[in-house]
């Protein structure tokens, strides 16, 4: 399994933890990517700062926001993210992170660790501490003679689903290709997120075909908010990136987006939505579960500590 | 538990069973329907045979095809389908298909049966036998003051799902809010299925927010073809119906679609691309079941059918 910096149990289906912020404003940064990794580390401080200026309280980076998306920058840009001192975009997205007082889900960026690279997603609070950490668990393998494109020649797949509580509500977290699998935003749901969010860079036929329409099945299958943050599409390297972040509600309402160029989407997120949508359509009353039956595998691990909040 | 005329166990996911046809013709019957059930079955039974004519050798109709869609005209146009001697529709769909080679799935009508309705749809195949029955596990209750909608005061919903391996491959069946439970196309895929049908009725908001969407979604996210098929908008009653009977491919891609109005749609079929589309994207190697298990729970009835297969 993966270690987390927040290395407390996974939140509890129960929903007894945080208070929270219901109704906030979320902003996702479509960064353009160059192949320079400090002008990208600046360029994404100043777009996170225009962000909060906005009075955006969650804001999003896409995936793979230091380096343009091939092997080869992927080994130059990796960092350690263990060790914070070496870390340049943990430093940087920590102290925004503090020094605003927001949360960020901090996109993705090549992890080196243990002899291995990761495809690697960071949250902080607005205290500036790493709340959690997600490697992309689906790697994205295409196999077609003569173009075929295989992320698991660069990066090990993460094995561990992300759930965390943050100011700003129970955030599911999954990076690009893990957006292709029901079940993990099916999970997520399960244990009771507010919100997905995947930092993701589609490329231009799968994005046409794919993007908007898996985002908006994740929100109104599981009657939750969904968000997916991109580079923009001029980013530097030979993989043409789709862009189009959004956020979509779960009735599947579009809250916010952008085309392709750089841009931030900032959009209002109020979590009465997914009750609202709850109590019209009680989707959730209708599982069958003596025919089918959705089995979290790390269920003991999350009722024991479910069971330690009710107590309490 | 339901029980069905085709009594043989369900499939297994061992695809061991058929010589199948795996190119042909699919036909989507987006029929008027009246207040006359005589009227509505000399008018399916045209469009059957139009669609035959037309080369089609697997014929769908919509949801409640015999009767407008409330809870007066189910209970005056109910039929008892284990009395084969006293069902109109059952004759009439026989009859179709034995006469013209060819397998149907025959969209749904009320059914009574021990004293209760379920909305159900009987599966023909080329003899004119009926090879499965599905009565809607998912029924549509909505509940929004003075807007309510409750399916459930005139059903009671079915309790199996049904994949039944027919002349054209092996078929999933849904009923049109079943097409909203991600888990019920997942078990189809499971089990093998090549292509699910769902006969659907969707009103206009559910229909321009969702139809198009999940029909989409459950194939690209099972890599088979889904196919959905509705009454057309200017039918009787006062339910307004959304139309838009289309086939979608594993891909993602439209082979055949309409608008509101009366129409067949006729779109060719060809189960290489669910085998290309799986080759190109394996999502099925990438499965995490240490993480989340998706439980069959009637999985050890098909393991010994399996099973039994594999040793012959």
């Amino acid at each position: 399994m993966e270690s987390t910096a927040a290395s407390k149990p996974s939140p509890a289906k129960s929903e007894c933890l945080l208070p929270r912020i219901s109704q906030f404003k979320i902003a996702l940064c479509q960064l353009l990517v160059t192949t320079d990794k400090d002008i990208n580390l600046d360029r994404a401080r100043n777009m996170l700062e225009e962000a909060a200026n906005k009075g955006a309280k969650l804001l999003v980076l896409p995936e793979m926001w230091v380096c343009p998306y091939s092997h080869e920058h992927f080994t130059k840009c990796a960092e350690e993210l263990d060790k914070e001192e070496s870390s340049q975009a943990f430093h940087m997205l920590s102290k925004v992170a503090s020094s605003r007082k927001i949360t960020i889900v901090g996109g993705s960026i090549p992890e080196r660790k243990n002899g291995r690279m990761y495809n690697t997603c960071c949250v902080f609070g607005p205290d500036g501490k790493l709340k959690a950490k997600h490697s992309k668990m689906h790697l994205f393998d295409y196999y077609e003679p003569g173009a075929s494109f295989k992320e698991s020649d660069s990066f090990t797949a993460g094995d561990t689903p992300t759930v965390v509580d943050t100011d700003v509500g129970r955030i599911g977290i999954g990076i690009c290709h893990d957006i292709r699998f029901p079940e993990l935003a099916m999970l997520y749901r399960e244990k009771g997120a507010d919100l997905i969010v995947y930092p993701g860079a589609f490329n231009m036929s799968t994005g046409k075909m794919l993007w908007e329409l898996e985002t908006k099945a994740r929100a109104i299958d599981n009657q939750v908010f969904v968000a997916v943050c991109s580079p923009c599409r001029d980013s530097a390297g030979s993989y043409t990136i789709w862009g189009h972040s959004m956020i979509v509600a779960p009735s599947g309402e579009t809250k916010g987006r952008t085309e392709h160029e750089e841009n931030i989407v900032i959009a209002d997120v109020d979590y009465a939505e997914n009750r609202l949508q709850r109590e019209l359509f009680p989707k959730l009353n209708q599982h069958m579960e003596d025919l089918f039956k959705f089995l979290d595998t790390e269920q003991l691990k999350f009722a024991n500590y479910a069971k330690s909040c009710s107590a309490s």
